[in-house]
């Protein structure tokens, strides 16, 4: 299944395989490379999250650096063939960091030391969560951050003016987006306050694709939501609240980052 | 204290007391029974679910399958003599699984497994949650599931559609319904999102009794709410947060679900 | 960095060192002091926790109890000089209880015993929240309560009708007052969010200072927002989203609670 493997990464590990050094955004600012923050949370449609790291994985100038809540982590525990272990993700070429929430406190914070979510945030150049399950969803729009996904999400800066402009890509980078694919159960789906709760994040923090900035900010949102698709679910429900197809995802992900011409 | 006891259970155990296989609804659809949904959040009118359960235990046609929270469990410790361990729940007649949020990931989860809350949700003919704590109520009406009570809420099919409908019991199910006792502090019960909260389950989710199905469909709720009474708290205050009568709930119970003629 | 210590403490000792007796209010009813409950949510400013107790040490009739959330006691585990372990708080004249999110079940609740958040409710004249972390204003403004200091915030009774009114300082006390101080990254308090849920906290439920009571009750609310200040934050980001001087929120208890004339 791994399509590209890269046997050595960078001394400085940071991630769930025993990190010396904390991580540190700026560490990373001039690599050239497009940021790729991706996630997910406790949904069966995690187990796509090892196809979209390998189909990404061909790309010359992409770092990843993946986020999984506790739930989803549950998906990824080797039980069969679809569903390897974590830790083999990080030998997909271009995935340079996997975070678990026990990260965030893994050094114990004193004055001057990095925060893993804020560096986190300040390192990407757009985060995906997919999937999104019913749960975070909630936790997103009631603007609660009791994980490192949710922190991330809750500290992002969509201005990205709080950061040097100018880092990353070579390019500066206008608006920092949040992709979001919802993956649940028909009737978690069907119910009232899905539809309540997408509503806040297409219309009230989503990205608006036909505004004209005239002075350049404020003027719209920063989240796009990838709405799901109608096949049959893992539970056996036949629905309408599968994940979009994580090559379409892949491709919407492609075209927002220019990893593509 | 208790009343009636059956020595022997199947042995496909699905519950607490170590299951073999994974809890599945389809093998239980045609045993002629009416199948309730118990639940309590961590109230200490947690204490009054033995005397719900022993009241139910002489229905002959009666399935019962009981949820708790976690907070809900420290209620049933052992500590006193009305409050037994949960395990001694088990032997109540009718009582026919218990479930507590670790049975969710149990098994871990591959492609074409039984997922707990949804087949509970399947299984289940009503709901039934006495008592529901004020942080329950908050994370429903939220649309918060960060625990298994919380997953079979929001994957609740209140239509029934997405189920066989001819399941259970032996007559088509029209809807299904949660009933929900709320019981907290006065203090709590008299805070204003209490209100606010409530009223999303009264009006805008709630089961409209007077409605006239014209199609059939999507013209009520699913939600019946039996609002607290006035007595002493167990905390001391005397005010209107405490849970209806439990002989209260176990009428309506019976009504609900046709157990008495 | 201690400035007053106080070698021995009384025998019925109720928090985190270990208790024989759990906590009861009306025990401290008649001690004529003015009654503290200071609380911090993980936020990097729970460092300045030390700084405010220090302060508030040299007031001879005041008695305070501390809660610390989870996430606010990893900032107090010893990794620096400004950030003692927190049993060493207790050794600060005036502080007699600290209250972790076991305490709640540290003496399994049997009918009849006090219950750990109503206690401390019931105890407090006043409850400072410095700093407010993101996640607790939401958790809040939610009506969630799953731990103690959320659990003691959805139990308030502003009106101190359901207490003695006559407890504590002698004086009869009118509306028990919750201040807060929010303390976050920029660009989570530059989140519609936070404005959203900070509205709720001073418009909604907020003191009104102007308001006439005419009646003396339910003319106005029980919050109190100090906002944050401007300055540099711990995470590197220049921003707004900085704790109130932590001075600043000592002289504001210092008045709510006529500590000087
Ligand atoms: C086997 C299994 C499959 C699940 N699938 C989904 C799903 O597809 N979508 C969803 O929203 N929740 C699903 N859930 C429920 C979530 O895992 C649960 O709400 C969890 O608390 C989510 O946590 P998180 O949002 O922090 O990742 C599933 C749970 C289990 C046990
Ligand atoms: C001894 C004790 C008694 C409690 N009684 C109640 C109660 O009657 N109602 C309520 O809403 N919360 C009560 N609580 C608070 C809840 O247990 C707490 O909010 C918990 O997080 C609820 O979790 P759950 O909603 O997941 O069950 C009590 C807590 C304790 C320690
Ligand atoms: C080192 C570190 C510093 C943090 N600083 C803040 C902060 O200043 N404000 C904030 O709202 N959250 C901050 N967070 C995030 C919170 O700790 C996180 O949202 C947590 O779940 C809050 O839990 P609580 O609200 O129960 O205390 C920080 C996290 C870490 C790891």
């Amino acid at each position: 299944m791994l399509q590209m493997i890269h046997p050595e990464h960078d001394v400085h590990r940071t991630d769930i395989f025993g990190s010396a050094d904390p991580f540190v955004a700026s560490e990373h600012s001039n690599d050239g490379k497009h940021h790729l923050l991706l996630a997910a949370s406790g949904s069966v449609a995690t187990i796509k999250i090892p196809n979209i790291l390998n189909a990404l994985s061909s790309h010359p100038n992409l770092s990843i650096r993946l986020v999984l809540t506790k739930s989803a982590s549950n998906f990824l525990a080797g039980q069969s063939a679809e569903q390897p272990r974590i830790e083999t993700l990080r030998r997909i070429q271009n995935v340079e960091g996997i975070y678990l929430d026990e990260e965030e406190w893994h050094h114990p914070w004193k004055r001057g030391h990095p925060i893993l979510h804020i560096e986190l945030r300040r390192w990407a150049h757009m985060l995906v969560i997919a999937p999104l399950s019913a749960n975070t969803l909630a936790k997103i729009t009631s603007g609660f951050c009791d994980n490192l996904l949710t922190s991330v999400v809750r500290a992002w800066d969509p201005t990205g003016q709080l950061e040097d402009s100018t880092q990353g890509g070579g390019q500066a980078r206008a608006k920092k987006r949040i992709i979001v694919a919802p993956a649940m159960n028909t009737a978690m789906w069907r119910h009232p306050i899905s539809k309540k709760q997408i509503k806040v994040l297409e219309e009230d923090w989503g990205v608006c694709e036909e505004s004209v900035d005239f002075d350049g900010e404020d003027d719209d949102g920063w989240f796009e939501v990838l709405r799901p698709q109608e096949k049959e679910l893992a539970c056996g429900d036949v629905g309408d609240g599968a994940m979009k197809d994580w090559k379409q995802i892949v491709e919407v992900i492609e075209k927002r980052l220019d990893l593509v011409e």
